[in-house]
């Protein structure tokens, strides 16, 4: 039987594998290509949270995340035509994944011992960072460096994390309040279109 | 004396270099640019899988690598008006690069205990990651995303090897079932023009 | 109090993280996306060269690397329209980054008991690598692949390191003559717009 938080990381990495597939798809991508991109949108960020960590990646003991990759990809083959209208099914998976791939990011680090600025840079990383690859495999400007707050959300999530765990509250209670806060910051976000301020250029600062 | 593994090793590596620097001279890149894609075309792929396994990658402790590009280098500023004529020849080099990548990526996770899907992954990425940087570094769409069946000559290269091994079959010819299973499959790929199917977008998929 | 290396290195990371915020700037990124661009120009190469060090990245110990690309973008948010003419200011500060970053990456190499070939690709990776994914992160080709000499002054840093060491000079002394060849090259390369020759396209080769 998989736990509660096997069957929410499932889902999390299936609506990102769908993210990078819909977008490779856009671009006339091979099934292979298609592949690729939607395994490293869904794996990329742990990925690199790993590396840092010096741990071996989560994707290297449990092949879960080729599967459900896998998977994701059959579906747009079979129902590509049906995805637009289930947009907002995917957002709300993907923004479970996000909250998910966070705590989990965040976590994992205070669990080895590094200090807090490091845990709210992985668990951002691990939400945000796969996204990024995506987006350069595409050859686009990473859609998180000028849309709607997102990798923002993995941040107070990570410090929502930091200060619950500092009060002694129990770890499930932690991570919920962490995941949580992911997850509204970014429904909130897109419900009301709230962005970030734009960095002006030099020759429109003047 | 080079063993016969090494000759095909420093084909492999010059091929893949020159495919680099070529691409590399069409974007106008100077001297150095072109030697840094050319190895990273050459490298990279073999370096992500180290880092990915935990070990030191193989450039690290052997300046062949960069010696063998250098020399491509050199081949391409004294040779390159010729370069085009002699394609055939540097598309042969180019796919026992991709054979040799793929039997050393695969054999290597072996060793070191991973299991089969891990192995695969590690051929696939020794053998064609390099071509993904070197497209993300001269800023286009990487190739194997779209062109004929290149990466998924890497998995069925893996998949044999896998499938020998369990076989209980001698090492060596192990390893030669792989490497020509890549090597056919891409020369026939090219030759047929075997392409994957396109992944369709959500708005001809009506 | 901290020690001059200290002093350097934050005006290094500073001039890095400015240079990768002013070119978010001018694709009109966010805040949180030029923050980003801004870390990974500073942090980017340094991270590149301690995982293929096995080592653990220095922004993961100290947090001070985080804290000045913060400055910076606040710097670049209330002064922005300055900038421009603090352009001298600014090339200074990067020249004295690329020596520091260059003769760290040297340094660390050697002490790790690392061969010559791979310090002087590490002083490289330190001091040019950034920038490289600065570029690619804007969707731009890494502009050190085909202005005036900047990662060449990297790479003749490192080779002046590597005999100075050899000599039996004294190790502060090693640095700073490192480091000036570096300053040094780099000054003059942009005051003589000195750069290295473009490898010329097959077409163009006839």
């Amino acid at each position: 039987m998989p736990t509660f938080v096997q069957i929410l990381d499932f889902i999390g990495t299936f609506a990102f594998a769908i993210s990078g597939i819909r977008l490779a798809s856009a671009k006339r991508f091979d099934w292979f290509g298609a592949y690729v991109v939607g395994l490293v949108t869904a794996i990329g960020g742990g990925t690199i949270r790993d590396i840092l960590l010096g741990v071996t990646p989560g994707w290297m003991t449990d092949p879960i995340y080729l599967i459900c990759t896998g998977l994701a990809l059959l579906w747009v083959i079979l129902f590509g035509k049906h995805l637009i209208h289930m947009h907002n099914t995917f957002f709300i998976f993907d923004s479970i994944g996000l909250a998910l791939f966070t705590v989990v990011g965040v976590g994992k680090s205070i669990s080895l011992g590094y200090p807090f600025w490091v845990a709210i840079m992985m668990g951002s990383l691990t939400g945000a960072a796969g996204g990024v690859i995506r987006d350069v495999l595409i050859n686009e400007i990473p859609l998180i460096f000028r849309k709607e707050i997102y990798a923002m959300a993995c941040v107070i999530g990570g410090i929502f994390y930091w200060f619950a765990n500092l009060l002694g509250i129990e770890s499930v209670i932690v991570q919920l309040i962490s995941g949580s806060s992911v997850f509204i910051t970014r429904v909130l976000a897109v419900k009301y279109q709230i962005c970030l301020p734009i960095l002006k250029g030099e020759e429109e600062a003047e």
